[in-house]
């Protein structure tokens, strides 16, 4: 199956990135982009974009970048990430672009970025790990 | 101001909290519980609630217990955190139970655990920092 | 073969922990305790022992934490972990305790502490994941 | 006071990077480098380089990375970090490369790879936050 269309059809099934607006921006072999807008309804208490939003699109983001690396027949599931919140997420647009950094037939290494769109600057840096499992397999 | 007053004004102005459906539980010094029920809204590819949506209700647990500690003229954001996803989030309810490790003028040190109320597993566990601003300051 | 035997024959072929001075205190199934004495030489700039000497600890005690889940033919790798460093590690002894929060067949979840033994206070939280390998395989 | 002078100075009150064999190999505005040889006495119990040995020049290098950003008066410490052990430590000499990705009058963001140098590849990724305090104050 063409790369897009195969991680497009797993994303689809995501209903948290219908819920909060993500679109799937683009799919090469190790990198996946996401993108987001915040209309007010991922705001925190001062207006920001919520660091679980943030961290939420990063981390779709990487588990996807991972899954083109994977065999056509898994599925990816996050082990764990870690994320630096590096300024506030003024913005009304944000793109998270994450690319795999070590490739592992069950643990693949990522990393990801979350760029404001309004200002072009870096809100936020994602590191983590994703686990290659079964499509209706988890653990 | 009493505190669980104090948190609810803030958390009622987080749209993020009212969009999933976060509810905030209990507050206490040095202790925040922040609930969320997963209709399908919050799912990731296989009907898991997604490591995004565990994360955030985690993440704002861990920040309003924070603020607990801080004084009253100040709000908190989240510098870093890091969350081990330990299995799937396979139930419809979960809390997020967040606690301070060390309280500091600028710097708090937070934990935070999910549990899904349906089998009474936990599924996530989180470790952060967050940090002390001026209402309306940010960075 | 029992169990403090088993991890007291792999922490002596870590010649890391000789050379540091690292000493293994105590292994109970799920949790394991190792102490260090700072005489200078883990020292950094202000004359606290290093973070990365800290960490050494905390690490060397999760990964052992773990291994005391896993089957006797099985060593044990750090796959990724996490430190906060909470306050300045002035002392001259430390102590970290690990215990396993999610044991698992691959990965198993780990935390750990560290406590400076002079003053009694906690000096770094440590949260990590730890990988199961035949001996003598690695990755 | 010359960059490279100013992080030496520093870097030679750290016992433990004399300890562990650790050498400064260069420093940039943003940038620091760190080398260590394996000798055999920062083995874990494979042979491979400990895990902690690797952190901690990744620590030493992503702290005077930021600290070639902070004011001449200022010291650094670490805040927090959190690090991917992408394959064994195989080899016999490895590099530590630091860089910032986000300065701040407080908190400083930074990232560190640690390399290989016999087999070229990557052995770890760090990412953590330093935070700048005046000389001798510490937390």
């Amino acid at each position: 199956m063409e790369l897009y269309t195969r991680i497009k059809e797993s994303f689809d099934k995501q209903k948290f990135m219908h819920h909060i607006g993500a679109k799937l921006e683009s799919v090469e072999e190790g990198k996946v982009s996401i993108s987001i807008e915040n209309k007010g309804q991922l705001s925190q208490q001062e207006g920001f974009m919520h660091a679980g939003a943030t961290t939420t699109i990063a981390d779709s983001a990487a588990g996807y970048a991972a899954l083109t690396m994977m065999p056509e027949d898994r599925e990816v599931v996050s082990v764990e990430f870690k994320v630096n919140l590096l300024r506030p997420a003024a913005g009304t647009k944000f793109m998270a672009n994450a690319w795999v950094v070590k490739p592992g037939r069950q643990l693949t290494v990522v990393e990801a970025e979350v760029v404001d769109l309004d200002s072009g600057k870096l809100v936020a840096k994602f590191q983590g790990t994703m686990f290659s499992v079964s499509s209706g397999e988890a653990e």
